[in-house]
């Protein structure tokens, strides 16, 4: 090493403003963090500053920074073979989708993997509408499902607007009562009326030609909305009478954010289609892709399925599912998800909410939780953009990565936080939320 | 190891048989071969059946199946970071950036890094649409651009049909003299009539409203089209004149594939966006982007760029480009790929030509070459599927891996590929087609 630490953090963001372009960004203003590593619920950068990661970045490294049996795994498969075509069996690829449909409902035999969550869904949408022989897709307006064509035309929050590059998207209302579009005071008249206007919709587009309703098993980057009891069985219901193929998007639900293995275990639903990515191998490689029911796949046995992609079935990518799955299981990260969720972050949020007028709602499970941030309790007027974007910074400058949107803070850290990193979050946003 | 080798392979074929999904086909009656590792030019499964590689797998292992230096560097991040945020700024990104742009032209110094190729394409399609306030997309009817929603309704070839999502894209024809659409006799002509049409449909479908013209520099699934002298200035020229983002989509020939970095550096054009994928990084883990011009780049200075993605600018991907990169340049790979192409698989595949009648034409550069096989030279009828079906498997059975598509087989071995090696898939080449 010739380089001080600082010399290299200086070049690390040197090269990044000279010569990579950001996502979601003006390029002008940008000031990324530099990180440089990792281990568990930190990273660092070059010269040792440390950060508690209440992010999992892009809420997707639910396992933790460097998790030594994932890190291994991953060694193991680049010895041995890094890349091959899908068109090939290979058995680090079969043992990943073995895993991944003993997560998965009984009925959930088949995998088709992608590189990511938007060709996920893109897949998954193509799958629905050949089995259907229909051609529309109603997904939410609160809902993000991915940056390419279909993916983000089907997608309702505000990076659609200027992504309308497909046809055939039909957006609705989805509950959520905190800011409910149905006048409901309750969450069971909530979920009555978010079905009741679901149907109305179904009934107004054409019930023949619906392909797929496609929500968000609990709806994350637009602010974890949880649903209430009773809406998703009330949605397959809905699917089931008009035979409409129902997509559970899992991508950032799934693989232990909530406390579950998959959402979707704790709402008494089956879908038709399932797709996940960023909890599967905690994004170490990336992957993606749709787990198929046996209906939707034997569509598929005598007719060709027109898509597919160069790094389907990534020999990488699946050797660390594979180690991703067998290390949850073995050290209990589901579990620990689901405890910590129940027993240090739920009372920790509510604490703050206690304390603090600006938090008007807490909502969440395991380790998937928003606060939202209001100017006003009795109005609910969203805190503004510049008081927002204050709090991510005094968040960063006390050395916690937060995941912030719109009016809320995600609270959403990786599912093996121990009780006493909890405590420690919980003190810096109280600090934070009190200098407002 | 507890099991045998055939025991393993058995095993990798019975789950991919259960439960993997694969692209592009029909599920019941595919035969997948077992694919356990490789290095070089040779692959092979669990009991040792030995493959040489004449595909580059999906035409992306361009330095290879598991060249040291890269895998190594794959391993080196991983035991530091193996993923990220894209908000963050990371130095084996900010290198990866650097290397990309030192291949690139001049006056391209920013990349947007993606997980392959299709969300390359949807990038760089959204930053010509609202670089130009423009809407419409021209490319080729004989192109593929990747399965997403507006990269496969980009792609004119018959993948397209059933996927036809989004809206605004406008095909034309792009020069293929073998099978001319505009009566030409001389690549000159073809060249010509070619842009005359190009000039046709742009001033039929309105200028004003074209936002990109988007062709591979070499279109290359659909059967290595070299493009005629002339042809890509021509199309440089018409851009210019309307004022129209020039696309070239180099995933497949960029990166040492036509004997040269970039496939563009042969034909004396420049464009406004390059995307890139596969020999980036042979695809050793998922990555591509899209490298941007500085006027392209500055309209996001200021303007958020409306698109992202969860593992841009991955840790693992970034450390395997700049490996590639860096032993692709030591090793003098590119320069190997273009003197085994002109010494050896042109003279070789000429030959081929010479002696057997099916053989319809002989075409392409460096290690990226397609021999069209035809029923008769006269009628230049394509070979039919069951025939080619046949050619496949008998290149098989003769423990080459080849790359067929249409009525071609595609000539398309890593960079790295030997005379002896290019001597012996010659001798299978000239077995097979003997035995038609
Ligand atoms: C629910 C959901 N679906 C799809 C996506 C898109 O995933 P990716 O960014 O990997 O394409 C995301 C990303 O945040 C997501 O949260
Ligand atoms: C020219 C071209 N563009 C785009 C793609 C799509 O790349 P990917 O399969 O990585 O999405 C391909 C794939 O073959 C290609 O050849």
């Amino acid at each position: 090493m010739t380089e001080s630490a600082s010399a290299l953090d200086a070049r690390a963001y040197d090269l990044d403003r000279a010569h990579v372009f950001h996502s979601w960004s003006a390029q002008a203003a940008l000031k990324p963090l530099v990180i440089a590593g990792g281990k568990g619920s930190r990273v660092w950068d070059h010269s040792g500053r440390t950060y508690l990661d209440f992010s999992s970045q892009m809420v997707n490294t639910n396992i933790g920074h460097q998790h030594p049996k994932v890190v291994e795994a991953i060694k193991r498969q680049a010895d041995t073979l890094t890349t091959i075509a899908p068109a090939t069996a290979n058995l680090a690829r079969g043992e990943a989708a073995e895993r991944i449909t003993d997560v998965a409902p009984v009925g959930f035999n088949k995998v088709f993997f992608t590189n990511a969550g938007a060709d996920a869904v893109e897949n998954a949408i193509r799958m629905a509408r050949l089995h259907t022989g229909r051609d529309k897709v109603l997904s939410t307006y609160r809902s993000y499902h991915g940056n390419t064509g279909a993916a983000i035309v089907a997608t309702g929050d505000p990076r659609r607007f200027s992504n309308e590059y497909a046809r055939g998207h039909v957006h609705f209302f989805g509950p959520y009562l905190y800011r409910t579009e149905f006048w409901a005071t309750t969450p069971e008249q909530e979920a009555e009326r978010a079905l009741h206007h679901l149907r109305r919709v179904i009934e107004a587009e054409g019930p023949d030609s619906i392909a797929a309703i496609l929500v968000e098993t609990v709806p994350g980057t637009v602010g974890v909305l949880m649903p209430p009891p009773g809406y998703l069985p009330g949605v397959r219901a809905l699917a089931d009478e008009f035979g409409i193929v129902l997509i559970l998007d899992e991508v950032m639900a799934g693989f232990g954010r909530t406390g579950e293995w998959l959402a979707l275990d704790a709402y008494d639903v089956v879908p038709d289609l399932i797709t996940f990515a960023k909890g599967s191998n905690s994004g170490y490689v990336p992957a993606g892709g749709v787990i198929i029911s046996d209906p939707v796949a034997a569509t598929f046995d005598d007719r060709v399925f027109p898509g597919g992609l160069t790094y389907s079935g990534h020999p990488l990518a699946m050797a660390s599912i594979v180690a991703t799955i067998e290390a949850m299981n073995e050290e209990g990260i589901v579990d620990n998800a689901a405890t910590i969720g129940s027993d240090h972050i739920a009372p920790g949020l509510a604490a703050l909410a206690e304390k603090h007028s600006v938090v008007g709602e807490v909502r969440g499970t395991g380790v998937f939780w928003a606060l939202e941030l209001v100017a006003d309790r009795e109005t609910r007027e969203p805190l503004p953009a510049e008081t927002m974007a204050k709090v991510k910074s005094e968040l960063v400058a006390r050395n916690l990565i937060p995941f912030t949107a719109g009016n809320r803070i995600h609270v959403v850290p990786p599912c093996i936080i121990t009780p006493d990193e909890v405590a420690e979050a919980m003190s810096i946003y109280d600090d934070v939320l009190g200098s407002l």
